[in-house]
């Protein structure tokens, strides 16, 4: 077919998160089966190019990890184009660029979140051939409307919710459950939904503790026997408080009296296999960059956009974080179901 | 607000399937919280309205309800509009007419799959106020691009298939396993790509038994210990096959020689709590259905198009099934990475 | 078979746990089907034997429950015999003689932990035939080898600890869970073996911080990428710690370096619908105790004995706690590959 | 401690098992860190020793195996002393002998099920050190009172049978369920019991057709809307039908006219990952095992007693089969709450 082997490169940076491999899976299986390409692992993110640190990646090495959570190539939170004061910014950036070079690639896939599409982006700028593939739990990617990790997330949230509910009625307490998400409510948004959440409290809508309060205390007073009050990590933007959770819950039996516990769901909610939608997404996006790789569509995101994969410049998503917007559909679903988000608004559809 | 409550009903109608419960509950509170609407359950589908029998829903009715499989409602296959020969075909829909005024319903919103919807459009046209909302773990309703019950059926199929990787990969065995779909392959396509599947054969692509073996003897003779082959039950479209998935064994085993086993997966697939991902599925379309019973919007159904719920007219809708392309963009990702459909066609991407 | 019916009543104190209904489907069901008994549901707990609220169960009501968290009883924390000082400590459990004389019951079956048993011995004591059932997820009851709820909880915990493992090896960290346990460490001890925890620290086994230093330096050293650290949450006997896993991931990182995280499993530990296992011996439970009642076998509690139901006196149970023996043989099973549990005794089984 | 390392082999032989992988990490790891001794791993069962295939373990191959399905050695049906007529009996037995003696084996754990274990008898008899694992989904292994690998079974049938209950309320129908049990009905009458079933037939219990078909058809009667009946696959001892579920619905369509279907919950029994409970016991039994051979306990089998692990003659195990007691205690509950098992006795307890 073609005279010479295509030879591209794959690494994870950032956080793990459940679809990693499946998305190395199917950026290695379709690069190899259908274009006949070498594939490359680099190991442990940026770091393995620093290092050049590498393993062959063969069509066996990559079976039997579809179902894995975690990356089988290792990860790092470093960043390359970030130095401390005094230190030269071009050092790291050359020394990838060097190594790229040595180890032959003609592209490079990067999976990662926002600050690894960042970085994706300014090594394009740097000349290399660059495939971003946005993975996160917190779902907050900029240009894509989904990222692999999410369902699993909000799988895992809505099960532990669905858990609280028994103690919940039986104790004819006020629950409160903190889920992840740093900057965006995507996981409180959908698993608060999903688990039937009777208040769900995102960053995206400042809440007013009198509002919640006094929904709480409606529902008492109706004789609704208990509560759950979903809140996402990250509603204390400052980040004076430790856990948003256990703040909560301070605040809600101060402002009600009720009897109130707090459940921190943490680490489990990025573990473990991935579900099937997930490892889906994670498929098509993995193939999908390989078929870039073909068609030599570099400096470029894979995306979903309406339901289809596709792809967006990198230089347009570096940085940014994709919130929910306050008029969400979801949001107003919510509240035609009476669901409290804090703000109490009763807008309607 | 208004002068006079609105009432409506709901029914559920045909197959159970995982997500009616929180599609009833998304109806219900939406109608009572948002609009202050009176609601109407039906009691097992269409019969209810032919023998009366209904309950009254209220708030507290519909607490508790999202997370279970089946429908609080009950459900029933009857057809109001199929008659056996020799009898008055007005008879029933009269009857049902009669009880829609007498229950002094302003709108009726019919959950169920294709033959619930024919039936529905039906009843529009007789001048009833109809809203269908699509629900099927088969995913093959025209119209929309998702219906509720496929991610829960998708997710028990992937673990399955999970499960049996350990089993085939100890004995060095061929694992066939038939999923649900009896028109379209959606179940075997999705969960078949999540799980790992080697061959993945459809009702929509036409399998050639040489193929299909030829492609099983090149994995074993590639030193693969074993294979998965995952089997739509509506492979044989004559129906003359009891099992699609025992018969497949059959043929693979006398066409390769290799080891092989079946497992019909069957009844499992559509009971149980519904996903995280079908409860927000259904309660999106149950709100969007009260939504639009408030504004008239009678003689469509409820649809996803393009990830946005909207509608489409139920005279477009019935008694069509909506397959999977042979294009589809999955299938030629699977392609992309090795997977056999049996036609084993390797096309492009 | 009998000229009058025997009338027995059901309640269920204290915390709840999963199981509890299957324990009463398991005494209803026997009553009626086996003895031709009437079954009363006494609500909430002793306070519903002092407000005389109750529900009378029959076959029907029994059905469908066996796989439901919680408890269609409700239940409290009312302790009858304490009372506030300057209170007459005769009155409530005269109330209570009262009724259950009232209410023409001829023998209660008290479900419940530590604190209920106690109050059955009294209750007994008083002249009431009573039977106990033991249910507790911290497996901590005198007089019985093992209690529904466990096998859940640690069923949880384990999952937990599973998905922790993907994000250490990701992380290269050190991830602290705690689990529950108020008083032992059973929870912390199955889950830590079943999700192969390195260090596993419980209320019965002081611990040394220098020896878990030691210890989670050596697997460091040892190039072993990430350690799990299992905590009971009871190891700090004073509690003046809030929470023990948020403090011992403070001082192993004070003390090693490592980088640390928290995971505090909380209330999920004990909703949700119960494992097969714990059905089983709920259900057992059940079954035993209303074969007591018929054999007037009073005064005594329900308890698993090397693997057979047999039953205890309440006198001998009453207020004590079932802790792990230092020389457990699951610790010395854990020793003897390599676990550490803080007093790193290197102990042959 | 010892001046020359003692150096043992494992091997897993017979069907694949969930907790294969957790015994020979208890063996291996104690062996190493608490005994000094080499381990060595046999590659697919006795034909490992026949071709004297091998891989050395050590502590790092035996990390991350605790919750793997299936066996990292390999697993094969060979049965040393089982020839074709003709063939010489002592040919392979003295080949297995010959490299036990090559690889310097001073022990060796075989981890299997009822024919492994005979098998281990007999090369006891030739003069080997041999010890014993019982593994076994089926739980039949006479010696032991329970086998790791039961507990993970019982956990998914009993999931299978709880999301029939869905489906069958919906539709009011039979639904059959088949699991897994060839001689004995462990597996039936644990997920019958813990899945609610109404009707649960055994291998070990002769079954009456009309009796079956007179309890369906009362619980019909009494407006139960719909029965569960679980079937051991071995209840027809002459194997002569092809499924028992199968045979089992028709028959029951047949004598009661209700609307019947079945599901052969198959292969998925088997797989995927262990329970907490079954990774415990295949701990501790591996643990014992390493034990053992630290003081020379040879000819045994590992086995748990009374709650205790302890050790059996392997010439007391080989060949029988522990089949369930008609008067089993279990049996005996199911009764008294009304489970019909087929011969509908109403014995008392």
């Amino acid at each position: 077919m073609r005279s010479k082997k295509m030879r591209v490169g794959i690494l994870s940076a950032g956080g793990d998160c459940p679809g990693i491999n499946a998305a190395i899976r199917g950026v290695g299986k379709t690069a190899i089966v259908e274009y006949g390409m070498d594939v490359v692992g680099i190991i442990n993110g940026f770091s393995g190019l620093v290092e050049k640190q590498t393993i062959s990646l063969s069509e066996s090495q990559l079976s039997g990890i579809l179902t894995l959570g975690g990356t089988i190539l290792g990860t790092s939170r470093l960043k390359p184009f970030k130095v401390n004061e005094g230190e030269d910014p071009t050092v790291i950036p050359s020394l990838i660029k060097k190594h790229y070079e040595e180890l032959n690639l003609e592209a490079l896939v990067c999976i990662g979140g926002n600050g690894t599409q960042k970085t994706a982006d300014l090594l394009a700028k740097e000349g290399l051939n660059i495939i971003g593939v946005p993975k996160t739990i917190d779902n907050d990617i900029w240009g894509t409307d989904l990222t692999f990790g999410f369902d699993t997330a909000v799988h895992i949230a809505t099960e532990a919710i669905d858990r609280l509910h028994t103690t919940a009625n039986s104790h004819k307490r006020v629950m409160v459950i903190e889920v992840m998400g740093h900057h965006a409510g995507w996981i409180a948004l959908y698993s608060g939904i999903a688990g039937g959440g009777d208040v769900i409290l995102l960053p995206e809508i400042p809440y007013d503790m009198e509002l919640v309060a006094k929904c709480l205390l409606e529902r008492s007073h109706k004789k609704k026997p208990y509560s759950i009050v979903v809140v996402g990590e990250g509603i204390f933007k400052e980040g004076k408080k430790k856990s948003a959770g256990a703040y909560m819950a301070k605040q809600i039996k101060r402002a009600t009296g009720l009897e109130t516990r707090e459940t921190i769901l943490g680490y489990i909610q990025r573990g473990g296999t991935p579900t099937a939608t997930d490892r889906i997404l994670a498929t098509r996006f993995g193939t999908y960059a390989a078929q870039m790789v073909h068609n030599r569509e570099f400096g470029k995101m894979v995306a979903l956009r309406n339901g289809l994969v596709t792809s967006v410049p990198l230089s347009e998503v570096g940085g940014k974080t994709r919130l929910i917007e306050p008029d969400h559909s979801l949001i107003a679903k919510g509240r035609s179901m009476g669901v409290c988000f804090g703000d109490c608004t009763k807008r309607k559809i």
